[in-house]
């Protein structure tokens, strides 16, 4: 039974024709007016459980989950203040919140931890980041806002910016866009945070287009998408490294001015300086656009894991409890 | 369009005529029965972001809001465990979270930091206390109470005492009485913790007789609001000299004595040592109506302000969502 | 008034009738499906006040709440982060969030504080974990499980293991068992954990078949419940004897082939290592069942405590507010 619930754990998962269905449902979403309700999550419980911290992230979770209809039993920090601090298991503490909810929605520090949470229980689990392994939800939003805004998931040129050695958003956006047709990918790194090398072979063979590039000033005019990401500090044990890396690719007026018109800048957020506070009005600063495309995305997720779940409690029981 | 957004930022912003329908209004919901819902705020979401620890107040509009049939998103110690963490300016998670929420509620340890964030959304803001500034509904807590208590705001004589100098609850209490008629306000405090030159001579321009006072027993008899506050350990370098600042003014049976038998004590609470829990009993001691009252001043200001929010929406969208 | 107030502070307040009328009714909500709602809290605010972290504690008793169709209010980790951590009494935060709630839960470090709390609110209380003292909801659900499991609770072998000096889920379910007829409890702990002679006295004499064992292992096939807790590491000050208690007496398959074919295996959660996680798949390993139990008793227990206190409200006023 536990093999055929509908996890969301990896943006390996997604093709094509699912990705089209979602967008399409959070289009839907997001038309809504404000204190628009839907009630398709009407009685169910999700419970969000961060071991980081991420008030972001977990706040569009509740306000999607809210906005079906749903309710919320959260715990942030839960590596401090809950039973992981007597030395549980994720997969228990998942055992026992899947007695509770009818969704768990997990963030750790570990690589494959949640995955090993969703193997143990009967509920679904939506990975809400798992170290720096994957964050497929960011992914969904990301690729639906260039949805969204240039009206296509084809033909782009898209350039990944930053951390893209520990950065789990740029990472498992790269992956996703191997769902789309002819795609360039430029990674623009700064040295010790450079994409690995088996990641971009995987890409290249998926059918990515992949280019590493240095200068992001030259390759600026032929981008569709600029997606600039944070450079984490704590990867660094040299602080003057740390500063020189941030300082390497900063989206400022005048980056802007060569970007084409239509071209569109994303950054997961939170931001630091990587991206000049002075661009935010420009029309082509798309990234609290994608923050709000979040809760659409999210809603359309979070229905449809719903949904296939109930269905899979129909098939096993004979009969749909609602 | 986001200047004419309906925020609460400021006692300043409050006039006779609006106080008075608060709260009438406020007083609808006070008498309602427990568990008697009201539906106002059906649909929308509201997110309290605390950048300063605050159950109390926090609880208080999060109450306030499921009251009114409404949804709360939260995020207590947002520095230590949100993107604040990681370097985020409070007006870059002002301007997330307001693609969430319909109304944001915001505590900060920084004076203005809540009226940045306000700056630049475009859904309401309720400042919740931002440093030494300003804790507006705490002061239309305090004198919707005294008009409860008292059955009148006008003529009266308040004794405010304690932390005058940097208690942003007294502070904006006298602000806001610059509203009332023929009111004589007396400064009681410690010589650390005084009222600024400044505030006194601004309330004295707005028509507050203000008078400082040394003696607490001796006043007492004339009083017939005396609003106790807590000095702030945190003040003080010296403890020695907190301990002297704490004992100074104390309300007991031995003060209480000399009050008259129908004034009323206020505190907005946590008390520590300078309310004698042998006080507690006395129909005098409001303090606990007065923290009960917060619940429907905050109902009444969150009606009002998602409200005016909705019509700012009709006036510019040509039609209301709901 | 305040004395008739419906609380829930200890398990000596519980009688055989009562257990039975409340495990029928949580026996009618664990038959529920998912997503199916009951409404007899709707417009009732439980608030959860938590001075020790537990996250497993309070998730169970807002999914309770939210399922029987009322809101939630939550502090966690209150001690640090609200107005506790200015110096305020738990009376004064008791009694403010009384003006906000209908329903207080709390847990506490300290023994005895919960009950001060709830002598001064008019508003029921219900214990969630006081220190060493009690954690009466607890033994309820660890009772309810054994009801549903075997059918029955008279005429039981069972044995309590582990620490049985410091942990109050043992130390509540041994009292709650003197309801029971015909029982007997072994009591199986290393040394340092050991009950303390009054208690075994209480409960002698109030009829329940106490022994002490050393010997888990041959106890084992007389055993109808097995009640395994875990030993606090904070209660030892040489880590060596930490380590020597924890390994005395561990659930492994060893163990479960000793254990008779319709016997339990209950355990309070969370575990460290004092069950093998080999023993999960076992089908009398009943702890993730007893966890689950949780939700459908505290719903019971909700909405008992609620109607009781309608009932106070409805004698004391004349009138019942919906």
């Amino acid at each position: 039974m536990r093999s055929t619930v509908n996890h969301v754990l990896s943006v390996a998962q997604f093709e094509r024709p699912f990705l089209f269905e979602l967008f399409r449902r959070a289009d839907q979403f997001a038309m809504l007016g404000c204190r628009e309700a839907v009630g398709t999550a009407k009685g169910a419980i999700m419970a969000t459980l961060f071991y980081e911290p991420s008030t972001r992230t977990r706040l569009s979770f509740e306000t999607a989950m809210t906005r079906l209809g749903g309710a919320v039993i959260s715990a942030e920090y839960a590596a401090a203040t809950s039973s992981a601090a007597k030395g549980e298991s994720i997969e228990d503490t998942a055992r026992v919140v899947a007695g509770y909810a009818d969704l768990l929605v997990i963030r750790h520090p570990e690589a494959g931890s949640v995955a090993r949470a969703a193997s143990v229980v009967d509920v679904p689990v939506i990975n809400a980041g798992d170290g720096a392994n994957e964050h497929p939800t960011q992914a969904l939003i990301d690729l639906y806002t260039i949805w969204r805004e240039l009206g296509r998931i084809d033909g782009l040129t898209i350039a990944l910016v930053g951390d893209l050695r520990y950065g789990r958003a740029a990472r498992s956006l790269a992956r996703l866009l191997t769902q789309t047709v002819d795609t360039t990918v430029y990674l623009v790194a700064p040295p010790v945070t450079r994409m690995d090398a088996r990641l971009i072979a995987d890409l290249r063979t998926a059918g990515l287009q992949v280019e590493e590039a240095d200068d992001l000033h030259a390759i600026a005019p032929r981008l569709d998408v600029l997606y600039q990401t944070r450079i984490q500090r704590e990867r660094f044990t040299d602080p003057e490294a740390y500063t020189e890396a941030c300082g390497h690719y900063v989206v400022d007026r005048e980056l802007m001015r060569r970007l084409p018109s239509k071209a569109i800048v994303l950054h997961p957020l939170p931001r630091v300086g990587e991206i000049d506070p002075a661009v935010d009005d420009d029309p082509r600063a798309a990234y609290f656009r994608q923050a709000r495309n979040g809760v659409a995305l999210r809603m359309a997720l979070i229905e449809w894991v719903l949904q296939r779940h109930l269905v899979e409690i129909v098939s096993s029981n004979g009969h749909l409890h609602r």
